[in-house]
């Protein structure tokens, strides 16, 4: 049995200071919270195994499960089975009401599942700060970041088993977590205002659920997702069968998760600074018990909502001009946090099976192209087709994830890319973004690659 | 036998005298005409039933086929039984000749199809006009509109029924239907110059065809397609099968339809405003026999096309700078007319199965993705797929139809919504657009959602 | 045994004086080139064949493999069976290095590949140049084109020939060719600096491959793939079963390939402009002795690359601003290289089988429906399905090749156009763009299309 939670008094962020939202290069937002809050945050590391990075998660790396890429190490998440014996602090679901009075810190543990006493839960610890990230030699921006990492911990668990996810909100910003193909209670969701409220800044919540069905699923932020889920809230969840069928005619010895994304860095560099100050302004509100609909718009049924409008009593926000809403146009596109030339490479061997699991963390259609072989498209959203597809181009739809295994039969360096030619630039130039090369690591190469950023 | 038609003599809408091309809010567009044009429209009201908005059709809602959301209530059509006994007066393939006079109001019979003394007909009255339409409180725009409705009203027949619908072009712009994924005679396919002449202002068309192959079909608008279509001419049209073999594997006991819209408001108001202004300028010259292909850019053949160009006779519109046209926009996305938070939500009981029909009347590509499920993805353009594929996020194409079905089994509030989460605001702002809950009746929820306009 | 080459000194290209980089309309761009060069070109003329237009190639137009559309004559390519007796003269591979001076005019030929006296080769000679292209009657492009020809020529080969393709670079532009989805050895995958170097402006590249596997792939250039491959450096290649099991099914007695494209014509038009005026700078420091990795972005490895980047010594293009080239905005949708009016009809009779290929050499989605009927998708990327499916919308993604049968079970003219209306438009307007016609060769019609260009 592991305890690890003590609710803690939070100080009212109303009081922080910070004149720029977004911290310069390097230095993590936290810094430049004032001494309660420091002292706060020194109490969270506490309770989370004292590091800011690793939060208290077991990282074990397994052979055969590699993540390609990313900017920071990024480890497969296999978990730590034990038990919580806090006790149920209950379910802050009047938070948005009219006056509401903050209580910084708490944790929040969902209703229904079962408890730590019932089952054996594989925890996990996760938090979401704000890092400065690098997609390319002199490209940073500062993104969202589960545990600090680009993309986020990929978990790796087993069908059928229980999970529980202690998630804390180390920034500014209201986040959830949804777990996107993964069929859990309800309550479990992620989506603010439908499954649960927003996880605010400071606090814990607790999701528990049993991990099914099997295959290539993964987890975003459900918060304002246009920007959190796609800059960069986002990692993949395996979870592997008991016994793998596709084994039998694919023998595949390694298995590698790409996670395709896209990122407008003007928008994001522009919306984090914005909804950061419009958040301290909330935070305000809220400790001074001021909150109600008019601040944030959020109505308890439709006809509220509609006669709030036509009263002119609530101004909601699509009626106000905000162009830089309507268009996002993404300039860098990345796998696994980074663009190319900074892409890793696939590795594989003369003779051997690979599976690769790609996942859409984009909002953007992609169309991987591999030269010089065709592959088996053998799953989508996590669920094995009816008949493997044998194609050289897999079109990554939004929300998609897709599985394809590869057959080591002709050495080389081979490219493998967005075939929408628009996503293999960086900020418009072309060699770039999504592309890398699946390389024999056991051949005699006649032509060596070079490392090309102009053509 | 029924007779609903009346030939009648209309006068030249060229005296509409008429400065603001769109009418205010709450006013249909005809209320505008000069005298002559309301006493014609008044003698179509009276062959059609004597309702502008019904303009006799039956309507019948069936308990297990459901619309979901429209502004308008959206009846299912099934239609009523009968035979048309009025004169065929030929097919006006000589309208765009030049030196061509108008002859408003006229009916026109589609050549080789059986007359309705050999078949009975199941016969449906629709027309088209202009109606303002409100997609979210405080957000209304004039779209064209079947019956007044957005989305048109459903069709539900069964397949090898004998159809014909009466079109009447309440509007001053020309019009077609295209039955989208119908096999059909050519010369009903609704496709100007192409299979028929364009339905002037105050005509009518009789199409006629049986309706086949069974399945998700759709209609359309095919005249100025990128604007009528989309904004907003466009229904679905349900062939069902007589016996449905899918209901062995999936007993669903409900059937939603689910028509995908997006509407650039902006396009569409300055795009209305200057078409109703060229076609009062194109009817003029009807009027005064004095239209031919400078006016308006048709050719019997491509050689004379290009000739005319080459000559410098005619200038192609596409050789003239018109910037609103190359780019359309979309910043307001729907389901059945309406934007999240005032979609429909789709009901379901534990242990039920639900049908659900998508279709793709937007020309983006959407991504629907269902919460706490997998559902089964069974069809493709209203075919059954060899096999039923299990998924959770349906790609839903521009001009496909998929028809999914989910199994109640996991009870709760669930997010489906289009995973480019672009589409899922509402003029920039998430969330929104297209986005609706599936919602568990028969449950005792521990969270219950609420409406959210702003995270 | 046929000697087909001959290798000749080259003078520099920094001596082309040319004011203009693209030359006016209906002037090739080589006219402008001083005399040294037209010498040069009349030499490469001269050892092709004599004719800048078909150096050398074989054309061999079958009655059952028709290409559609295409402004120029775009016969099928299905080659010559011969020897090449040339010495290896070596694989440039050194050419990028510091100091690198110019050795115009060569043959670079594979390494690995079987020599010509092991095997019997299929000789195709294609060249790039720079043509006027006509997309519409009064809308004109200069594009590269393979042979002059838009789309490229069109092979026709059968699955296990051997293939020898002499690559001829007839411009100033650097360009290679990649064989997509052909299964081939990697140095001849034409991936510049991944797989071989560039082929420089006058040198010949031999490609030498054995076709494989059989279906619908294609080829297209790899250099500033945004910009080559979609303008138009692009062409069907077509590897033929020796026994077609589809055809069982499928009785198929004619068979079109339509390659799908989109062209941002100011966008062209401003990169070519850029690009030439660039390449001459380069060719100039090439003959000078003084290129290096500064002139153009190439490094031997990754840690080299950021190391120059990090230490200021380098400035990465993607880190300057280029607004032109992060967004492209095509306003030309094209089939085969012509847009509607312009697109050629497919042609169909009463009872016959059809098959068509679509390829996407656009980098858009494109969302093929043909009206009143359904008809079979039987292959993705050259591979047979599983199993066929029955739609009548196929999407063809970007990367990826289409094939499908079309029963001619209902006679009439058919609408077949891409369902994103928005690519069914000539510089934004309606109708235009991808759209064409399924004619029926042998009925009455009732009802005759005209050519409509404006809606």
């Amino acid at each position: 049995m592991k305890k690890i939670y003590q609710a803690t008094n939070r100080p009212s962020v109303g009081n922080v200071n910070n004149e720029s939202p977004l911290p310069p290069a390097g230095e993590q937002s936290t810094d430049k919270a004032d001494v309660s809050r420091r002292r706060f945050l020194q109490t969270a590391a506490a309770f989370t195994g004292g590091s800011a990075l690793a939060v208290g998660m077991n990282f074990t790396a397994k052979a055969e499960q590699m993540t390609q890429g990313g900017t920071n190490s990024n480890h497969g998440m296999t978990g730590h089975t034990g038990h919580t014996g806090h006790t149920m602090n209950g379910y802050g679901s009047m938070m948005f009401m009219e006056g509401h009075s903050m209580k910084p810190g708490q944790i929040i543990e969902p209703p229904g599942s079962p408890s730590p006493n019932e089952v054996d839960y594989k925890v996990f610890d996760i938090d979401v700060r704000i890092v400065e990230h690098e997609i390319l030699p002199g490209i940073k921006t500062h993104l969202f970041a589960f545990n600090g990492q680009v993309p986020g911990p990929e978990f790796h668990v087993t069908e059928g088993d229980w999970v529980q996810v202690n998630f804390t909100n180390n920034s500014e910003e209201m986040h959830t977590i949804h777990w996107h193909g993964i069929v859990l209670p309800y309550t479990m969701d992620g989506v603010p205002m439908v499954t649960q409220d927003p996880v605010h800044p400071g606090d814990t919540f607790v999701y528990r659920f049993q991990a099914k069905p099997a295959g290539t699923r993964w987890y975003h932020c459900h918060w304002s997702t246009p920007l959190h889920a796609a800059s960069s809230m986002h990692g993949a969840f395996i979870i592997h069968r008991r016994d793998e069928p596709l084994k039998q005619r694919f023998p595949y010895t390694r298995d590698y998760t790409l996670m395709l994304e896209s990122w407008d860095i003007d928008f994001i560099r522009e919306e984090m600074n914005g909804l950061l100050e419009g958040m301290k302004e909330v935070n305000l509100l809220m400790a001074q018990g001021k909150l109600d609909y008019r601040t944030h718009g959020f109505f308890k049924n439709y006809a509220e909502f509609k006669q709030a409008v036509e009263s002119g009593d609530y101004v909601a926000p699509y009626l106000q001009s905000r162009s830089s809403g309507v268009e996002i146009k993404p300039n860098f596109f990345a796998i696994n946090g980074k663009s190319y030339p900074a892409t890793k490479r696939i590795g594989i061997k003369q003779g051997e099976w690979i599976r690769v699991r790609l996942i859409n963390a984009s909002g953007l259609s992609h169309h991987m192209h591999l030269h010089g072989h065709d592959f088996w498209w053998v799953a989508q959203d996590g669920n094995d087709l009816p008949e493997p597809r044998r194609i050289n181009t897999v079109h990554v739809e939004p929300g998609g994830t897709y599985d394809i295994m590869i057959h080591g039969d002709n050495p080389g360096f081979w490219t493998f890319h967005d075939h929408k030619t628009v996503h293999a630039r960086n900020n418009g130039i072309y060699p770039g973004g999504m592309l890398t090369l699946l390389a024999y690591e056991d051949f005699e190469p006649s032509y060596t690659p070079s490392i090309s950023v102009d053509q």
